[in-house]
């Protein structure tokens, strides 16, 4: 897409509970702690030229207001919102204030759990999501950010 | 995320009307035909060391029969079922009968369209979904198939 | 409505088990065959200057094929899509992709029929239906379809 | 379709807010008002041999009180109820307790509106309907009565 | 069930429609026209010390008038609402500010019929209901109130 | 409405917890019993020339048996069925295989009440409902049946 | 907002049963009457400017017949449809060819009463709702429709 | 049931996927695959006079293809259309066409899956199902169709 | 399909009011009556070497009293609910107790009948249906549950 | 919570199929069996200065009958509806007719299963609920009765 | 309307987003920031003698911690919940235990918005809502709540 | 239930406006305090070898850290999660990762309030709950978590 990258920087949240990742349901989650992943997430991101932030809150409001702050800061989001993504219209509103490209992520796939965890208060708000693939889906999803931006030649993928 | 990478065949299969990618309604789907994401598909294939087979019909059967057909050729499905997404248990029944990976790919974001567009009778049978992320989504699914598969050393991503 | 009438093309499309009309239930569905109904459109468009193609299929993807072909080459299309009406998205989208007027004609009065064929998921992709006038519905289609493209004098219906 | 036609009276209901066509929307609604659409179904109905009458109101009572009245004065009715097709069953008893045919007009197409004006209350009281077609779905519907009353030859159609 | 019979006065009123009774449908609703069912009423008012106004509209204000008049004028209400039923809250409003008795009264068996006819928004509001009694209806609707008023005695059903 | 009355025979059927009218509740369903009830029905039923037997029981299956035996020997049913009206589909059954007039009677307005008592499971079954009007519902019923059965001079309601 | 206010003209329409206003239910809604509440809208209305019309109607035509009036003649509306919030369409089509501010007003907190009064057919037509303020809304109305039009100072509130 | 068996021929239809029975998740359904059912389902058909045929596709359209030429072909119709019970309005009409006896048969107990499989669209066109009871199903379903045509004495059951 | 073929016993449930069986209704359910179907059932038995026993009753409590006892004694239910099929959890928690084949059956297509009449609340305990094929249904219910349980060769068919 | 105990009697009542505990699937519900439940019920009742009564029945009307009978001798009731907590209105009913507090047992968690289990009829006409407890669950539940009661000092628990 | 203003004490509070004013989407918001609005609620109650304190939080908690400490200090509470009108049940119970007349207001009208922004939690425990007044809604607001408390003379709206 | 009691610690969570206890609607709540509670409960802890850890607080984000921090520091959890228990799936997922059984507490009868509280997100988690049965309910939950952990003799209760 874009021929000269360009540095930009980009959000990662985790929402509730995913500060247990590696410890809580491991044949579930896998055993990968989010430490781990967002430093591999820092990792790719300094590979394909973004900077990347990460943030994890059991808190709707701690969240929004990340959301909030990241207004100027960010050129893209990568939220996998949790237990918030079917109850929280407070994130969505936080969202539908930002002007850049978001992508939604779900580790596991939540179409085959509970029947609530079926709809996403957030999915027409984001650009896009990814589902189901374990944490691979961070990094996927990092990976599409980085080609909408174009800080990256896309061939990298 | 095997260290011994080996040789493996993915089938890509395009659901009705994506035989008009590109042509049809650009502003929406881009301008990218199927022939150059086939193409695409099959040399990022090359790269990450497996074989790329591409399917498209407009008919459920034919999907079906492909589908069938697939069961000991393939190590790992991409499907855009399109409109079969939301109305075919025949295809997803086809699936069942798969033991291997399987990831949806919507080209937009099925979430921000009419609310039949919104249930995919196939999401629970997939391994993952990646939505809204244009065509795109196709590389990036055969990117986390590779992965999963283990064809190619996962930090390529 | 145009004054200078033109030369233009017509596709009339039968949905799954309208080849039977006329032996099917003639006390519901009338006596007329489809042969004879075909024959009467073309000879109706010979006398309004458009030229009427038509075409059944009992199968959707059939359907989807043709109404893909039928892009660069026809008008206007009218179409009784029978039990597809009330399940096939494939052929909403084929119909999506057109730019030109469509008109829906069912034969019978499908309110008065099962619940499930009380919702058309064509009908806000059509410009508009004839519903329950029988036979007659092709032709008044045919004729509304004539005045929306302006081959001939409006005055004439 | 009788080969002799007799002399015929055909009554058109306007329903509420329609005696503003023509001024109201007029990008949606077109620029023909009621006036004119009632002296050119008046004019065809000359031409075919049946006489029209027309009435519109904007109360549900008088609606009701007219259809009545028409019980023994007219061999068909074309209606187009506006807002009551989705809140009158006081007209769908009045229409029931007739025995001619009845064609209902909807001048936009109703399926591309507001969820509660995809049901009416008339379909399945109704012969037909005829939706979406514009001022031209009143002259259609008086063809369509015409052909089922038999007053003029149907070839002309 | 007063002791001491009083003069009271009940107020019948007929809903859409039912000025037709004995003309539409007679298979249905039977052969008795609403005039000859005034006069039973009156008769049977007379026989037990009531007098028995009536009134029939197609018209839901008209009714809503009618009721707001009757405030200080009657001691209960009979009404069988037709159509208005299943729509009119108008009505329920202006039933529910009297403070007198009210016998709602249904001719057919409105619980074989269509669905939207199996609710009334009106019979919480009513005293009771007699549904499915033919004509019959009305005069046990005036016996009913004629005990629940006291203005003779009870022995006499 | 016959002339010549003859000697008939009404069962009146109470379902569960009717045996403790005029203990129960006395403020919602008033102070009087069973027993009298069933007395008065009686006198009312031998001055309008009919037998009237009474049956009540807590036990679906025992209604269901009263109700078979009742077959060859009555000519019409009163039935207030309490609690089974809502979930009774063996009653229901058990009613249809009859071929008598049935009436429907519940002693306290069911609209006003929770939910589920707003349907009734043989309410389409019946002839007609009286609701609403206390113990006087069972005599109204009782006159409506004399009335349809023809055993009284109908003028005496 | 305005600098310079200007002559302008606000009607305002009372629905069905709102002609009793005072006299019904006082506890409800109040003790002020129809007349003083349009005596006080007059007065205040020249205090700020604005010339106030009022309406009370319990048909729904006459209602539709009124706003049609108006289309050429006010600059707002002030409406408590009343019983008609809910199933009025006819109402709603005449409020949508206006091209003025309107503002739906609703005495009692519709939200704490019977279900099928939480939802208003006009709520997102209107500008704005002010609900369960008792009369005063009707004030509060019309001030906020000075301020849209601009007709007085806005610091006056 | 008749006393004098005649030859009669029965169409044995499978839907999408069956070809795979005996392969696919044999723990499920089995390890007997088609062809050996068809064989068994012609010898007992020789074995109760009757001919057995058998049919199997993926495709919709072409299983309403078959059963459009089944119409003069045939005595009666076993059908376990697998998927396309759910979705198939095309089947069901081709169906109606019929005027011969149909059995729906369905493998495994279709009301233990997904909730979406509960309801069958050609459940109240086929004269009866059979559920659940394995490829003996088929067996059953044969028997059903020669007791119902009286090809062999109804006592071999 | 046990070679060597053992005693066993079945028992055959029959629901509320299917005691009037060939009494009631018989243009819909036939003009066999229980005992003759009670009569056949063992004489079936007999040749295929098992006892069976019968039972019918219209109480529910009654039924589930039976389906205990059963439970050391029997090889397999044969039941039709009747009524209790779409209200009894108490039945449906009795079966869920046994550890034997159990097989619903139905004489009439409930398909066809009542909406409430289309969900079975026992439907997924069974081990299978047979729906629609009249008294047949009872015999291949036996024949289906010899050939499960293996008392008698299953070429017998 | 009475400073001087009195004397009083609780009546237990378990549903259907609640004989059977201690020999039905005891992996979920345990094998403690109804009478050493009863015992040790009425042993804490010693303790606790109540007589506690037990009442088991499979038959809807029985409990409704032991319910009716309690009227006047018990002073608190503990039941474990079984299945009727989801079909029993008449055993709703007669609970309504005692003004005893009742407190509602399930040994299972009954959110756990089915959804039809998941509404109770009675939850809202019980004192309380206690879910989930296994037997424990009755003993917590007479616990809380003698709390309410008074009958022991409430420091016991 | 109390003759003697007193000293009194309104509390608004600002849900989540709302710290955002002015610089989100000022094409619907408008370009008024939440300082500006504050400060005019100051000063519009320092005209009409009220004490008005204001609070916004992103956080649900923190609204219910500030909800409760208003308690004893508070005369009235205006409330914009933004996102939490929709999800908050414990804001809910947060104004439930408040004695005070509580406002809803809504800048943009919610009911032109996502169907999830139809349903407020919060309605029917206000007082009343003003809805889609822009910022005026807080002003009239604060004008509704004098009015009601009495601290000026209601003659100034 | 352990015959050697082990010291255990059991932690309680009190949701959102549960600080108020006592204070607010006393009528519905009771007078006693939480402090007052929390004292009791680990009085009774003490009595029975658990120590008791109490926690409350308005915000959601707060009790789910509360939880994780639980993790491997309690062996039960008594929740009473009040205004959240409808609406967070956050907690519910909290909780989904501990291994301890966790009983859900309601003070007063959810299922006699409105409809959105009658569904808990929680209940399916717990183990149990206890509902309805006052302060009571959470020493009731104590004794229960104590049989279950066996620190204490279960003859206690």
């Amino acid at each position: 897409m874009s021929d000269t990258p360009r540095q930009a920087t980009i959000l990662t949240i985790h929402g509730p509970n995913l500060n247990l990742l590696g410890q809580r349901e491991p044949e579930i989650y896998g055993r990968t702690g989010l430490a781990e992943i967002d430093a591999k997430l820092r990792n790719l991101g300094h590979r394909w030229a973004v900077e990347v932030l990460t943030f994890q809150s059991n808190h709707e409001g701690a969240i929004v207001d990340r959301i909030q702050e990241a207004a100027d800061q960010v050129d893209g989001i990568i939220i996998n919102p949790a237990a918030y993504t079917h109850t929280s219209i407070a994130i969505r509103d936080a969202l539908l204030a930002l002007k850049v490209p978001i992508i939604e992520v779900h580790l596991s796939n939540i179409h085959r759990r509970e029947p609530f965890r079926h709809k996403s208060l957030l999915a027409d708000v984001a650009t896009g999501q990814i589902v189901g693939l374990g944490v691979n889906g961070y990094y996927l999803a990092l990976r599409a950010l980085v080609d909408i931006i174009g800080t990256a030649p896309s061939t990298t993928v």
